[in-house]
């Protein structure tokens, strides 16, 4: 079943988010994967396509050589040269993770190609872990990027443990925020509850009026586990699609009226939330 | 049961949430109300006692001269004094929402009173729907308040839909935030699931590695219904008191380690939560 955003949408997009399982080290293997389930998504419908966290790179690295060994570059790399080439004949955007190679660093980034091509790119902001060994702290911000369905932010993983960066994206005009994600189990989950990264994704939903769409990986991976559990989270923090699994691959979709989260922002005749922040009390 | 927010607890304060249900124009029959609640509470043991948001004059007013009429003032009201006198007497903190009279004008506020007397004072910053008419917004930011328990901040209902508000607080050295509460049904919520309120609340004690007392009325007001489920969220966000019924008049208890709040937000070698923040990619 397809979850709806908005019984009454007019103009609706497909989202998907496919979890995947790859595997550290394999990137022609993992490429394959994401094609596959790019496909896939597509013969479903699907218009905008989300992939997980460094998904064509895997994440467990043993050292920053091998990280570098996995990592390519945006503007001529072989991982989004690969997703335009299918953006392209697909007739899709996606958003997906990769090690991005820079000149003299490495950056935990993720790409958003249309038909047209490479739109933008984004670059992890708060590292987690031994990621600090690795990569360089995203220094492009919380960028946003308007396509033919709406403006898309994207932020990945960690982020999402600081509200800060979907409020940033919904004050420049985000209606879906595309997160890649590999999210580990954390100290504290409770195990009869939802992930709480799941509900971190539905309080942000909620109190900026957006879309989120979190693609996460499942498997083991020297030793650590994945927590899978994607999610497509409403403009009310809701779940539209997803939940998935925490173990298998699998893709989930929503319809989603990228305007109505933008019109449901006005709660009352008083209450506007974007419009109803107090800076001057934030200090 | 009493909840725990730590097992390995070495200093615990009791903190406990009375939902109650006030009835609009009833000053006295509403502090009498307060009064046996504050008296059961400080029986069971709590040491810092949350009331909810205007509960001392209720809360759908018909005018700002209603309004007026069931307010005073916080240097010498009679809300302040009668929960002041019980401080002192039972040894007890009490943070408890009231309707302020200034000079000129009115304010959704919190007290902070302890068995020395009164602490200070916080005005809800984010005002409601038609709490527009009647009130002031709050001018005085979000303070925090120094005890011998720990750092406490205060927020009032819909301040909590504002992630600026909590993370205010927790860079300012709370450990501990009390929100006196009218949570009103809202557009959007899930029938089948917890309170999206439960929800922001959870993720705003989680990405801040703060406890949260939300203590929530009940009852209907002139027709407005309340929706109860008053909380209190460990460190971790996940429950450690309640959350109470919808309906119901009580009291939810736990025992805070208010240091252990400040001592969890290093997550490993690399990240701790406050520390981690980026403001110049917020923006």
């Amino acid at each position: 079943m397809i979850g709806s955003g908005d019984a009454g949408a007019i103009a609706p997009v497909r989202v998907a988010c496919c979890q995947i399982a790859p595997e550290v080290g394999h990137k022609k293997a993992n490429l394959d994967k994401t094609a596959e389930f790019i496909e896939r998504a597509a013969r479903e419908g699907a218009q905008i396509i989300v992939l997980p966290e460094l998904c064509s790179s895997g994440y467990v690295f043993e050292s920053r050589a091998e990280a570098s060994s996995l990592a390519d570059a945006y503007s001529d790399g072989e991982t989004t040269s690969h997703w335009a080439n299918m953006a392209r004949d697909l007739d899709v955007y996606i958003v997906g993770g990769f090690a991005e190679k820079s000149p003299g660093e490495l950056f935990n980034a993720a790409a958003v190609i249309g038909p047209q091509g490479r739109i933008g790119l984004f670059r992890k902001v708060h590292l987690w872990g031994d990621e600090n060994l690795f990569f360089s702290p995203g220094d492009l911000g919380f960028p946003v990027f308007a396509t033919e369905y709406g403006t898309i932010g994207v932020g990945i993983c960690y982020d999402g443990w600081f509200p800060e960066f979907y409020r940033t994206c919904a004050l420049k005009g985000a209606e879906l925020v595309c997160v890649p994600t590999n999210w580990v189990p954390i100290q504290g989950q409770d195990p009869k509850r939802e992930a709480m990264a799941n509900i971190l994704t539905m309080a942000s939903a909620h109190a900026n009026s957006i879309y989120i769409a979190a693609a996460d990986r499942v498997g083991v991976e020297r030793g650590q586990p994945f927590i899978g559990q994607s999610l497509i989270a409403g403009y009310a923090g809701w779940p539209v699609g997803g939940p998935a699994s925490a173990t298998k691959e699998e893709i989930i979709l929503a319809d989603l009226d990228l305007a109505s989260a933008r019109r449901a922002r006005r709660w009352n005749d008083f209450n506007q939330v974007l419009r109803d922040r107090r800076p001057d009390a934030y200090r």
